[in-house]
């Protein structure tokens, strides 16, 4: 497996008084069996393609012919989107920090000097543009969309942006019209391809969403998918939920919370290739159980940066918290640290180490001193921070959140409290009195 | 003021059981009284440099001379420091991300992968150096300067190295020797900036740690200190807390986490040029707070990205967060968002519109959103994104921090919890069998 979970030190056993106790994680575990269940037969019956993608024949050469055009032509690629529709992306890109291709920007908000900050130094005669939204109405990216593609097609001319801009949303349902995003593509040319049928945003990293951005930064969609196969594989033909990682997972994060009142997760990679991980955990965790007043809250961090921001209050503020670490092994790598003579006296302690080294001893250091306070910890360990274990990770992390949603009693996949949100603030901008920016009663720009 | 502070919809009044009393309010009110005379007090007796250095006619030349120095031959400048060492400068930095003079790199880490990504690419023949730790002992900062010096000396020359290069650290106590990092520079030459004394690293954004950077990013020491000055004038002058805005934001924090069971502090700019601060804010309040189990956790966020991660959770998951909101005044600015013909109907709602005009719609409406559902919002707005407006808010940030730390009887300046992994790191470092990096039995490389 591309990572191995360790949930030792979050038992009372291990820890005392704030771990989960070995009746109360049971009674979960047992919970998990049927949950299991229920999750391998959507999965066989076609209703989660989100995960069966892992493990289907599904053609990439979408994606392929896709990433080739963007990159034979950009020096830059903008990404539209936001949530769902940008975080999967923004893990590729860690992953390979140095790739040779285009640089991937992506505009998650509509902050306008944010949003000319990020364009500002760019040559737009050798960007390329990529916009994703699942609905195709979300009124974020359309708005940067209008805005950004007459700049596009000035720099680059209208076939030259076609060529150079992909667009992924929904495909419209039988005898619908197409929504405005999907519509404004089939008009002025732009390549679409489809936001995968029943994968929602914030699981679609496997699906076009996540693995063409993930493809035009050097990380091949294949190997993401079989890391996610994998753990796909162990789910599907483990025998009980204590041997299944994300099923024993779920159970730990659902029976320690109740157990012993804990209302945070904290994720924290120790990995810098890892780092937006933190994010897109959030969301998923956030957004996918953060119903009905339950759920705990995700916190993202990164270490070692955070145990000079964060650790204080872990070690001595409340006692509410479950960690999740994310170790890397990196014994015996990178760059020697050894102390020069003229630093002095006092530096034994890195004599003859390598950078690696004090990164392995700072990773168990942190999770000793929690321990020492009796705070539950959680450690995952990749052996390579590589798209396999990134498609890992993630696999995990989706099956574990539907897992918790099922004991917890809440359907993971929809997001119904946003959308009140939504309409207001259409309501607030088609509102707004005298119309400051106006462009005309009839407001139609001309593309 | 670069800033208001608007705290009505924290109100059970506004908002209803979820708001702060009256009567809680008053009572925290009343006890910031006599914090803030205490607060007064400190500053005005020179024991809190942090806040007193921004009403100080304090020489900027050191910063302004370093600056141009660097600047004079570095495309990019490697900033190795974390925490309190790293934060500010990467606000600051976020305030002009096109700016004309050198890259600033900061390298927060000890993950050998992303020491490396970070270099990888850069003309270490034009790259200079920044090195920052409060103590000259940080393991992780002595670590990097020590892999890192010799690749930089090798690329420009042992003096073409010292020329751009600084170190700041603290002086050396009387009688003391100096502290592994500032002996090493002292050896080979590097030009040493005083760490202010008295001024602690999360509390350091208005001393040379914040402001060199600050000025390499091309903003302005002196108006960032103007606008922290503004707040401090209002906190010295003003004739009582309610209304003193950073010490009515302490009794806020205070009472309605008191009488609400709030557990929870959301920071969430809706400024890119704002994002790192949720994360300064976040290291601010948890460390200096987060002691003898008390403080609500803070969480880093931002508008309009999290409306699409987190809203989910906020509107609908248990209701235990205080959430602190910053806006921009974006009316009327920013690129046309009108929708063009080709994009069908049903956007009428962005017609003649700008993109500021959205991001106006898209705050308001995820406040409102949040009071329809009971939940305390505060909101600050901010006429300008710039460096006045930075120095206001870190002012107001750490005075408020300071009050509530009067107010819940915690000293707020140290961070005692974190020494004991600091000790066990170096143990486990020194522990290692077989020191698989060996660079020999010494261990003293030479630089």
């Amino acid at each position: 497996m591309p990572y191995t979970q360790d949930i030792e030190t979050c038992r009372e056993t291990a820890i005392g008084g704030g771990g989960v106790s070995a009746a109360a994680l049971d009674a979960a575990l047992e919970a998990a069996d049927p949950a299991l269940d229920r999750l391998r037969g959507d999965i066989e019956g076609g209703r989660l393609p989100a995960l069966a993608i892992a493990r289907s024949d599904a053609d990439l050469s979408a994606i392929e012919e896709t990433a080739q055009r963007l990159a034979a032509s950009c020096d830059d690629v903008l990404v539209l989107g936001t949530g769902g529709s940008s975080l999967s992306g923004i893990c590729y890109r860690a992953l390979n920090p140095v790739n040779a291709g285009p640089r991937l920007h992506f505009l998650e908000n509509v902050d306008p000097e944010g949003f000319e900050d990020a364009l500002a130094g760019l040559d737009l005669g050798r960007a390329g543009l990529l916009v994703v939204s699942k609905s195709g109405t979300t009124a974020e990216t359309l708005s940067q969309a209008f805005a950004l593609i007459p700049r596009l097609r000035a720099a680059r001319g209208a076939d030259g942006l076609a060529g150079a801009a992909a667009v992924i949303s929904d495909p419209p349902a039988p005898g619908a019209a197409p929504a405005p995003l999907r519509r404004l593509a089939g008009e002025i040319g732009l390549p679409i391809l489809d936001h995968e049928p029943g994968i929602g945003g914030r699981f679609a990293c496997l699906s076009n969403v996540g693995l063409l951005p993930a493809r035009l930064c050097g990380i091949d969609p294949k190997v993401v998918r079989q890391g996610a196969a994998q753990v796909l594989d162990g789910l599907m033909t483990g025998t009980n939920a204590a041997a299944i990682a994300p099923a024993l997972g779920a159970a730990l994060n659902v029976a320690i919370a109740r157990e012993r009142g804990l209302t945070q997760a904290v994720m924290m990679p120790y990995l810098d290739r890892f780092a937006p991980f933190a994010a897109w955990y959030s969301q998923l965790w956030a957004e996918s159980l953060g119903k009905d007043g339950k759920a705990t809250t995700p916190i993202a961090a990164l270490g070692t940066r955070d145990q000079h921001s964060q650790l204080q209050l872990w070690l001595d503020g409340p006692s509410d918290k479950l960690y999740t670490l994310i170790f890397g092994a990196p014994l015996g790598t990178g760059p020697d640290i050894a102390p020069p003579e003229s630093a002095g006296p006092g530096l034994d302690y890195l004599a003859g180490r390598r950078m690696g080294d004090l990164l392995a001893a700072e990773q168990e250091a942190t999770r000793e001193t929690l321990v020492a306070r009796g705070r539950p910890v959680r450690v995952f360990t990749l052996p390579r921070s590589d798209g396999r274990a990134m498609g890992a990770l993630m696999a995990h992390f989706m099956a574990e959140t539907i897992i918790a949603g099922d004991l917890l009693g809440i359907e993971p996949f929809g997001q119904p409290a946003v959308e009140a949100g939504k309409v207001l603030a259409r309501q607030k901008l088609a509102a707004m009195a005298g119309r400051p920016g106006g462009v005309g009663p009839g407001g139609a720009a001309t593309l």
